[in-house]
């Protein structure tokens, strides 16, 4: 696909070790022209939903590049590495579920192979720390121009493990939405598009408690529940002024019912 | 003003959500020369007094940079965005009173617009998130040299929304300085310089408890607490090998009264 | 020893205030094409042994660089700032013992001075933060390619503060380990290299708790303690799917006695 001037970089690894650094510092020395974006390393350790949410919420916005993300409580066991190409760029990690919703972001998976060519990799490979020592150097290495194809054999995309898809689903007057995410500012992202709950007009109930339909939390008066449509597109719930996550008490993976508060 | 090398970077945003990442990669896709300096995301959801004050200490110290900050619990309502141009660099953001600060420290403000002018915008313009819509395409615009004049009207400086600045006042034998922040090390920044103080001699009494005048903390005993010109050039408060917060127990916005502790 | 195109930063600055962008503001208007990497500003505040173990972990895995450091408890006292030579890049800061560990992993010291010409500071140098005043003018301008003689006059390198070494000792039958650190995974690191444990066999004995000496927590059943060589090439402790450090409820700098499972 050519050389890409920017690596894209998500972690669980956090910031206060040393490994963002050594991945870094692994990056700076194959590929020094290549200039790295960090999405998050906050991620909590092993939580591959969230860092697939992240990943995919972020790659819209990103310049062509590749993405580098590890999450990966399976390190050390039979998970493959893989490396995925789409129209919008190239993704490297484990096999784990992580990458895929970037991937379809991004145009969906055009070829993925297993990663196995060890003169890709560092000269010594952990048995912990494929980050450092497997998938950063890839990274490093694709960005440059190297073909997919010599760093490893194809796989079959459909034989790559999927997370399942945050559930939304409608009834009779009612949508149910598992929460996607709570953010900094205590907005809690739903599964659910506009059109799902469109129809439910401009007076809800959300988890038993009053919401109104808006644009934005500015436009109502302060405490007041909104649902809205929030920067990625998704039906979102926040309290002009307050914390929408509190009065909820939800999190991500619980479900949310909406309904319309008017008689139907 | 020409071109600019450098944007430095303020929000509320957080480390572990993608908000930063997305306006990371709005400029790089925009302006992919331009380097990035974070100044800190972790300033407390909403707080503009906290935003403002890092932005104005940190100014003096980067390169010229057009200064993109974001603390702006008002997006979504009828409060401007506006780019403001200095002697030292341009500044965009809100109009909350963030920039004020920082402007002034930079040379006062020579030129102000109201961001209006939408082909400088994001395609799509969320209602709730300007950083990455907003304010992060026109700082990229502005480091590639556009003119403040293309990006919307000028408008009075007189009719920009400024913070209260922060109290310092002297009586008879004290002065009381409001607190304006408390960092890491549990150093507590006054709004006090070191004219107001210096009359009142090298023993002294803050908020009931003894302190010295002292250039350093490491000039004193461990334990002892001091007054000292910091880093900004403010008088702090600090305990040597201590944590000088948890002894004088104050909150920025707190006032502190410091009195001679010899008869006068 | 010429130019260098990176420099390292770590600190106990945190990331909440803006002292690392004050320091990474110097650094960009002195050598504007040297590009930083940052290894960790979350270290405890004045915790020397814990930057020092990790730059010293880190540095293996970086482009060669000027490596500059800051943990810093004794600024404005006696204590002198340095820069070290060695025959894998330069490292700056002050001389508490923070440095060294990293040198001897770039290969010993071969230089070191005292940081006092005062025309390679900051015009005005603040009594209370070298990091920005000193040690980062300092690290551009040897970036830049300046010899370090010119900085200050040649120390003896046996007259440099150290740390006392993390200890790890042996008797019949068990191994005695310092923790050096605790990580994100809760993974807990020792003083102990594989050399000092391959005798005890598999089946082990940890602070009281058994565990199976293993390549991977990945190939272990879940909830199994294990002992392996970890990314840096030292014993650490993990639990597949768990933290180890709850179990082991430890420190660093505390001891951990190993012993072998079965009778001698």
């Amino acid at each position: 696909m050519g050389c890409f001037g920017w690596i894209s970089f998500t972690t669980d690894y956090g910031l206060s070790d040393c490994f963002v650094a050594t991945c870094r510092g692994t990056i700076a020395r194959a590929a020094p022209s290549v200039q790295v974006i960090d999405i998050t390393h906050l991620i909590s350790p092993g939580d591959i939903p969230r860092g697939a949410m992240l990943l995919a919420q972020s790659v819209p916005h990103l310049p062509p590049a590749v993405h580098l993300a590890v999450v990966d409580p399976g390190v050390g066991t039979s998970r493959r590495g893989i490396a995925i190409e789409t129209p919008g760029g190239l993704l490297v990690g484990p096999d784990n579920g992580l990458l895929i919703p970037a991937a379809e972001v991004l145009g969906g998976i055009t070829r993925v192979v297993a990663l196995t060519e060890r003169s890709w990799f560092a000269a010594e490979v952990s048995a912990t720390f494929h980050g450092r020592d497997i998938f950063a150097p890839v990274a490093a290495r694709l960005a440059l121009g190297a073909d997919l194809s010599e760093a490893g054999p194809s796989l079959d995309p459909e034989s790559l493990i999927r997370l399942p898809r945050p559930l939304v689903s409608s009834g009779e007057g009612f949508v149910d939405a598992e929460v996607i995410s709570v953010d900094r500012f205590g907005n809690v992202q739903l599964a659910a598009r506009a059109e799902h709950i469109d129809h439910l007009g401009d007076q809800l109930v959300v988890a038993g408690s009053r919401a109104v339909r808006a644009s934005s939390f500015g436009q109502v008066p302060t405490g007041k529940l909104i649902a809205f449509v929030d920067s990625a597109d998704y039906i979102a719930l926040a309290i002009n002024g307050g914390r929408a996550v509190v009065i909820l008490s939800v999190l991500p993976g619980d479900m949310v019912r909406i309904t319309s508060a008017l008689p139907g």
